[in-house]
């Protein structure tokens, strides 16, 4: 007899309000989604938000905070993420995001999630984009 | 024991054929996918899919219902829905398309699925593309 | 009570090493995912991935095997698939590609999987980037 899965909002407490009626993260039964994070930077009561600086290697480090903050906040890890996706906004991006990308998982222990990197446009500004797809238990 | 999962074809009434050899939706276990969905109105016989407007509003509801079309024809709703990817061709219908967004949610009782934007290339004429994943139960 | 499920890396012996730290597909409990892949050939040592040609045909087709490697490895086939993300980066390509789409698809026997159809940009010489979501059992 399986029980009704319920399906809850995840919030870190320092993100800014999503524009639109959306969730930072969502999680039902053992699957986890994390929404497409940037680099913003803490929210500030009364100032929209706004990346933490300018520079690929600023926003990289901050999205992947800021996935890592929704994952923490719905009882996950890096080590339950089964895909990464990657937007970039210009090829000549791979290699130094890369680098960011391998420093930062340095000390992951289960095998590193899937992933799938594209080009699109961004609002301006911006340079990255990544959402995580986890799976508990 | 577990029972061998079926995997199942999800295609509503009036859903133009899909282009290619995909399903519109598929559902296997607890786990719904809907197809990248697109502004089409419904089919109709002898005639190429065409969207029901030029505008990104009309485009958008339109897409948005294709959407809930076929979570409906899989047993699923709004509230099942987990992660919605949103492909834009503009940055500068993110407003407009996010207040269709809103009031088309108005109602959703549970939390809002997680999201992603990105601005891609589409078809001559189509503005907004929408896919989702929901899972059941 | 419930076992606890394991992340396992999922790694086709021909594959190219990834450029990153990440893993060309990964299975946890039933779901098995599928990084993005494109036309690169086998991995030749001291040799740098490179596509199996430059025509839109040949690269769908070796992106379609790599897919289909990653599958078989991880215990899987096309008939688990969900859902394909396909990134094209020229709109004019779609009709070419889904007719490769489809003769490669010509004996599935269950429902084909959701799809999800966008342009990009990629990578300089790639035209065609794919990746999957499976759901076994």
């Amino acid at each position: 007899m399986s029980e009704k899965l319920h399906k809850t909002a995840i919030t870190p407490a320092g993100h800014t309000t999503p524009p639109a009626k959306f969730s930072h993260g969502v999680k039902k039964g053992n699957i986890l989604q994390v929404a497409g994070q940037v680099g913003f930077g803490p929210a500030v009561p009364g100032q929209a938000p706004a990346p933490v600086g300018p520079t690929l290697r600023e926003q990289s480090l901050q999205t992947l905070r800021n996935v890592q903050a929704v994952l923490e906040e719905g009882g996950a890890s890096w080590e339950d993420v089964m895909m990464m996706r990657i937007y970039l906004t210009d090829t000549s991006h791979f290699a130094e995001f890369n680098a960011v990308y391998d420093a930062f998982f340095a000390d992951l222990k289960e095998a590193p999630s899937a992933r799938t990197t594209v080009y699109v446009g961004l609002p301006a500004g911006l340079l990255v984009e990544i959402d995580a797809l986890a799976v508990l238990g």
